[in-house]
């Protein structure tokens, strides 16, 4: 029996119309195995781009509701010309937006959360022998309001479709051919893996591995949905398998090392340790929806019953952030803050990692001889990030994958062959 | 207490972020005035044309669903950016698409006609006090599919809008600033004027002053919903009244004249006197959706009982109807029918015509004496159309426009005042 297959298409697949066409033979390429497919696609290419620039020029403060009906017309003349191109090759096909279907979702603009996804008008579509082609990033509010999900908005309507319809696999389509073990045009040597858990995935999203957003693999892992990220320019290549951690044994504790350079690092000195002056630097950037990361503090140092606390934020908040640095404590002054914009954060992850104290020992061992100095470090059960000065980050980065023996002589993670999927 | 007034803004008036600006600059001077206002608008400038062409690159044939869905989204895109350049103007305003109002249709996809406007929701963002921006030209059906209504489509919403909210007045901005007595750029002295009935705006629509398209001006006549045409680019103008006759004594005949250079003649010679010839010539074009004009059966000839017919179609469905040549009847042979490219239909219209037998004879005699022959006459109740040599169309036009005292001397068309709409 066929299976369901979820395919997405990002913007740059679908960027002109020869590429839609090209999109159209990957979609039925799958159909051909006898699967019916869902095909889930982003705005073409710069579309967005250039509906953002617009609304500037009308407005610096556009309302969020209106940049959602702008926004949104972008998917829907991609699923309009994809259903063409499927129909022009021959076979049936059906373009569905957020409304249509009724992808439902909360009322917060530019940002919303999908709460349900209705099947019935889909899955009756599919049982008349359409390919379903639908508006990924919008949504719909049960008042009628047409919302947008936001970064990595098409991912998620995959998944989360995926999820809703049961489907047997979500397959997203994108300008890389599978996740490497680290990033190829640091480490040449790099090798694409056939598998990763979901932990790992979202692990390496995390830590500067842009291939999918955490979102759409949260997603994924809550429903179980497995996911392949492959390339839309060789459809032959079956790409990378994310999945729930198969429980065979793992080969290797590390799965791949990533960087970001991405952050910034705000060191307060001299904290006074009282109760209360921490919460309040930290609710202070809360407020401003300014994601703090890792957050380290010090023992209060004897001599003057101080910290030190140091944090890292996205470079993209650090103007915001320096607004709020007087609004932080009346017990800190600003000549106590120093900003460190030269950093990047070196990762390892692997789900092998668990139980196996060696693992951080290698890595700082790694680091230490090269001389590179550890500035923070974090951990999770299946990663480990060192903060690291940013001009020294890719020669960390080799070493580590060597260290861990991550290059392309070895492919699987798992010992044995995959179940197909 | 205020009016509720319709604005309705075309391609032109849209078509780009500036223009955007200045629509809304004319909707917050009708909003200044104490009225509540609904702006109604089209796609921006060439969006159509390119939406189009990317459709043609995918397929010769879309499919009339597909490509509803696609060029529905050029209104959203405008009603988001109107509704923030009014905004940023610092007025509340609401963006509504088809189906968030209710703008319901037939099935017919790429020429859907109107069946329902629900009025609930837009009246209730009136009366929360927001300008509500609408996207025109397209609507929804039971089962939510998006349609879109074809040519005149944006102006056919504006009026059904208008109608359904019991509107005071429709406005339709447009390039130029009313409807004239005859083409400005033929006959240098055509005079605009004050008012027209919604009959007189029909003949006029219908032999090619291509103001308003009759669609519309019939909804408006139903309704008795008042139209003003104005210009969008001079907002003080008032334009162009259409309203139904006001029952004044009318002080001219004549209203305007027009030309229409976009039809086509086809006489069919020597055609059997016999029943049902003539009929399977019309079925057969009308099977085709080939729209035939004026129709002429000269009487039997008595020495072979035969008839010619004559009858005018639009150019654009020349090609078709040639296709069709063969299957007219068996009884016509192709030898026996003759097109005739070259011809221009001139019409004078005005509601003052009826019972006024003068009128036609003062038209054939101004003819006459410039020597045009006239091929063919149809008439209606406050229309008279004459067939001519379209090399002839122009000159006959300004004699006519001269024979009937249109010249811009006199402006108004009724005695009196009109009243303020």
């Amino acid at each position: 029996m066929g299976k369901l297959i979820v395919q997405k298409f990002g913007g740059t697949s679908v960027a002109d119309t020869d590429k839609i066409k090209n999109v159209a033979k990957a979609v039925l390429k799958e159909k051909s195995l006898g699967n019916d497919v869902v095909v889930v696609v982003s705005a073409m290419g710069h579309t967005t781009d250039y509906l953002i620039k617009m609304a500037h020029e009308i407005s610096q403060t556009p309302s969020p509701r209106e940049m959602d009906v702008l926004m949104s017309t972008g998917e829907c003349v991609s699923i309009a010309l994809l259903s063409m191109a499927i129909q022009a090759q021959g076979h049936k096909a059906f373009s569905m937006n957020a409304s249509q279907i009724g992808i439902m979702t909360d009322g917060v603009h530019t940002k919303a959360r999908i709460t349900e996804i209705k099947t019935e008008k889909i899955r009756k579509k599919i049982e008349e022998g359409n390919i379903i082609v639908v508006a990924g990033f919008q949504g719909i509010t049960e008042d009628g309001e047409i919302t947008t999900l936001g970064r990595g908005g098409s991912d998620t309507s995959a998944v989360a479709i995926g999820a809703a319809l049961k489907a047997d696999r979500c397959d997203i389509y994108t300008d890389v051919d599978g996740v490497y073990t680290t990033d190829p045009r640091i480490v040449p040597n790099a090798s694409k893996l056939k598998s990763v858990t979901y932990d790992e995935m979202l692990e390496l999203a995390s830590v500067g591995a842009n291939v999918l957003h955490p979102r759409s693999v949260e997603t994924a892992k809550t429903y179980e949905l497995p996911m392949r990220v492959r390339s839309s320019f060789n459809t032959d290549d079956v790409g990378t398998l994310v999945q729930k951690n198969i429980d065979m044994e793992l080969c290797k504790p590390v799965t791949g090392v990533a960087v970001d350079m991405s952050k910034v690092r705000i060191v307060i000195c001299d904290v006074p340790d009282e109760p209360g002056v921490a919460a309040g630097v930290f609710s202070t950037l809360a407020k401003e929806h300014i994601s703090v990361d890792t957050i380290i503090q010090s023992y209060a140092k004897l001599h003057n019953n101080t910290n030190d606390i140091a944090f890292t934020i996205n470079k993209t908040d650090l103007a915001k952030a320096k607004e709020l640095f007087p609004y932080f404590s009346k017990n800190i002054t600003e000549d106590k803050i120093h900003v460190d914009e030269n950093i990047a954060n070196v990762s390892i992850v692997g789900a092998g990692m668990i139980d196996r104290p060696g693992v951080a020992a290698t890595m700082f061992d790694t680091l230490a001889k090269l001389n590179v100095n550890i500035k923070m470090i974090s951990t999770s059960e299946i990663k480990i990030s060192c903060l690291v000065d940013a001009d020294r980050a890719n020669e960390a980065l080799k070493a580590l994958h060597k260290a861990f023996n991550l290059g392309c002589d070895i492919i699987a993670t798992v010992k044995g062959d995959l179940p197909e999927i």
